[in-house]
């Protein structure tokens, strides 16, 4: 048991520093050395764990919605999802390196023969919008008609754009205020009006439920990684 | 004079084929040599319009708004500038390499000191939503509180991830619902309801748009490169 606890929190580290390399220098100048430097874990240790780079990237791809701490429970669905994207913008704008490495692999082009499928945390993101969305129109939170598959998309791509223009323009700067416009008016086409005039859009609540979020995680929840 | 037409041709020439190579294996992977050898130009001219590989892809980047054929004008402001973004949405899809290229260098992060700033398509295409929401609320076709400024970002970001999205996802396939998607949601939140009702979101419009203004710049508009 403790050398099974030992191998997870060694692939912990060895994910952790792959996604700081990642960040850093992107998927091509990313080197395995580097990666060993960083981690601290020996060759061997890395190697028992990953076989490539390419392994290593499509972990921490697929560690990319995991790596984000769950957001206190809301009465209203809608809430909820506003509240998750809050705690993620804070952590691209903090400069967590397992969501930065992750977002940077998954929206850099790289050369097509990569092997990596950026489609998988995308996906994820998509399913766990709709699974929401699907939530909040059972609950009737949402308007009749609609779609939820495809707001689902819509709003996975807009935050993905939105976040990229807050680094581009001001190195993620005004990334919760974007952020809160774009909920702002996104909620506005898709939520009953009695929600969506309970909804709470003041500017400090990405801060508070962003260390909200991490209380949780350190009380009982440890990142699975 | 015909000299000076050459030089334009030549510069044109030159641009188009840096922005293919940008499209195809990114800034950082791009040689001169290969720009060249696409281009058909002697080294010599092309040394003569452009000093490094950095002051070309800076003109592929300030190039990105031009590049795009404007939309046949329209009576609703938020209809020419729905149209507009169809315009791009198709360039994108079909592969046009010049616009292609240059949204490659704004969205893939490279090394801090590569020097190319990203921010100037960004803030052209801020401004000119900026400009065009302005036009839409003098108009009175977009409801009274909204704050233009911020709302220009919010389409700007929001239209760059779901472009990118789709590519991720589908390779653009569905690249024209998406933005339609994006858009029904957002013109619901910022336009006024008389003129929400008379904006046209069919499935056609996209390409009955693109071949429009395709065909208007093959009639006297040369786009300027």
């Amino acid at each position: 048991m403790a050398q099974q606890e030992r191998a997870i929190r060694t692939r912990e580290k060895i994910l952790l520093a792959a996604a700081e390399v990642f960040d850093e220098v992107g998927y091509d100048a990313a080197t395995i050395s580097e990666i060993l430097k960083r981690s601290g874990v020996t060759k061997g240790a890395l190697y028992f764990h990953f076989s490539s780079k390419e392994e290593l990237a499509q972990a921490v791809l697929a560690n990319q919605l995991a790596s984000v701490p769950p957001a206190p429970p809301q009465d209203l669905v809608l809430q909820q999802g506003l509240d998750e994207t809050l705690v993620l913008a804070y952590l691209l704008a903090k400069g967590d390196p397992m969501v930065r490495g992750s977002v940077r692999l998954t929206v850099d082009q790289v050369a097509p023969g990569d092997g990596l499928d950026r489609r998988i945390p995308m996906q994820g993101w998509i399913d766990h919008n709709a699974d929401l969305l699907g939530k909040a129109k059972q609950s009737g939170e949402v308007l009749p008609h609609i779609d939820v598959d495809a707001v689902a998309r819509m709003f996975v791509g807009a935050f993905t754009g939105v976040q990229m223009l807050s680094k581009i323009m001001t190195g993620h700067a005004d990334m919760t205020d974007r952020v809160m416009d774009l909920y702002r008016h996104l909620m506005t086409s898709i939520a009953v009006p009695a929600v969506l005039v309970r909804l709470d859009f003041s500017p400090d609540r990405g801060e508070r439920v962003y260390e909200a979020a991490l209380k949780l995680r350190e009380a009982g929840q440890p990142a699975s990684v």
